[in-house]
């Protein structure tokens, strides 16, 4: 299912991070970084709120527009009931939709704002993202203080809050097209190996998007997958080698886990960044750059998102995935 | 901010029930009805996943479409990170957009997949969502054995599956215009009395909806509120008629929350129904029919949902709310 987009822009970005992104090699990139993973409040649930909430007032203040100017928010994290999204935008009072597709979630949010602005139903939107890595190992793993080992195919939930402020009104970077994924299921069970499954959907979802559009990977300068990580970004490779002879390689693809942090110095991100903002962080901050400077002309962002819950893996329910597709393109 | 749809109608809906729905006063209006809360399953989680699974199948039987005729998916529902969605959804091999608003996502995924095909991005989707007494109770209260006692304010989890197809293909039923909510913050911090923190938003939606459309509500037949249940019935009364002089009344007004069981013999609902499948299965069920019937031509569905997790409430945080709007139309 792929959208073409009319009349659809970016209007501008802006990303919050923490200590270990701001340690990675895009630091440059981000409009703030905290150096402590409170921020300064009384619990991590609130310093995720406060990321995701400063991310929004910093698009504001960058377009020089009021919260009386936004028709419309679209946010999702991975805090249960996405409280880190609905406590955030509150102070917006403005319509609210609350999306959770795990970590593809920033990408349906453009879909849908896109969508909205391109059928002239609303004029601009912020779509906004977040995720901590200890509320996520809080909520979804063992208590930090257990200690307990990880195999290398672990991720690291990125800690940050990114928003996107997209618009009708002309500008350089355009949302151009967009394909919404399906549910996959490629029987995968391991909660430590996020790449393996998440790695399925993001292929099913650049197929289609290929097949939709009659293009070729070569259409894009860069695809980016959301948060496979090292291992996931490999299965990728190998999986669109044999089964459909696409060929990615260092030139025209990259993963935003892997990318977020340094994979060697930074050790313990063990396979890469994951969690809904890191991929936000890295399209928002480096790819948005780029893109503006016509360094690249044209890329393909699809997020990947594993779809489970702590009950579902205690369970022994197969962990689904997700990805979502949007094309981005310099006018 | 409200949309206004040309083109967008309702195919059919389907409504799968349990015990104490399949007791209460809109019993014949349900397409199929469990007599056991575990569906036949292992589990609490795949009894829900089954319910919703069987909404979706039940509503590609009524309209004779196939899931490959079927463009979208959009689904939501309480459990964490939406599992009964996701699991339910997958055999559809659809695009899927996955959902958070807490009780007011049926109206959320109806606004969005309105808003699709209004702007012919597709043909037709099913909007869908679940919940159920145990897997609510079990994650957000107190686990059932301990037995603790609730005040006559706490509302009572629905138990159901429950699903629209929306089309651009002329119907009986139009889905004529929505209004996406605002999320309100009334300083509310009780989790037993919703009706109090959902209230506000219902009234902030209505008063939007109304203004924006330049309507009165006798422009409506019926307007019916998600899950205020009895006591929240009474506050958004209480408070329309005083703050803005609108008079709901039993004529022009009801609760789904209230409808869905007979309160004064279903002791065990307390105030009423609630969860997101209450205002569907009320409104999927015996409202569809009055209006194919023509016993209602026009009628606003307000969902109205809190938005907390026991995170939040554990760490004192006010309980926030929402509110989606829908008109629908006899044609």
């Amino acid at each position: 299912m792929t959208f073409k987009f009319n009349n659809v822009y970016v209007e501008n970005t802006a990303t919050v991070t923490n200590l270990y992104e701001a340690n990675g090699p895009l630091k440059k990139y981000f409009d703030k970084k905290y150096d402590d993973l409170y921020c300064g409040e009384k619990s991590i649930e609130k310093a995720e709120v406060r990321m995701l909430k400063d991310s929004i007032q910093i698009l504001l203040k960058k377009t020089s527009l009021g919260k009386d100017d936004i028709d419309l928010v679209l946010a999702g994290d991975l805090t249960n009931q996405i409280t880190s999204s609905t406590y955030a935008s509150s102070f917006m009072n403005t319509p609210f939709l609350g999306l959770y597709n795990a970590c593809a979630t920033s990408m349906e949010a453009v879909i849908i704002g896109s969508s909205l602005i391109d059928g002239k139903k609303i004029n601009n939107c912020i779509c906004s993202t977040s995720s901590h890595n200890m509320t996520s190992e809080k909520q979804f793993r063992n208590p930090t203080e257990y200690g307990g080992p990880k195999p290398r195919t672990a991720t690291f939930t990125a800690t940050g809050g990114a928003s996107i402020m997209l618009t009708n009104k002309k500008s350089d970077v355009r949302v151009e097209c967009a394909t919404i994924g399906r549910i996959v299921d490629f029987a995968q069970t391991d909660p430590n190996h996020m790449g393996a499954v998440m790695a399925p959907a993001a292929a099913d979802t650049l197929v289609t998007h290929l097949q939709d559009t009659k293009r070729s990977i070569d259409d894009y300068d860069l695809i980016l997958t959301g948060d496979l990580g090292f291992f996931g970004k490999q299965i990728l490779t190998d999986y669109l080698k044999s089964e459909y002879n696409i060929v990615l390689n260092k030139k025209n693809y990259n993963d935003c886990g892997v990318m977020l942090y340094d994979l060697k110095r930074q050790k313990e991100v063990l396979a890469g960044g994951s969690g809904p903002v890191c991929s936000a962080l890295v399209n928002y901050s480096y790819i948005y750059d780029m893109l503006k400077n016509k360094k690249l002309k044209r890329v393909l962002l699809i997020t990947t998102g594993a779809l489970f819950s702590p009950t579902s893996v205690f369970q022994k329910e197969n962990i689904l995935s997700i990805a979502h597709a949007v094309s981005l393109e310099v006018i």
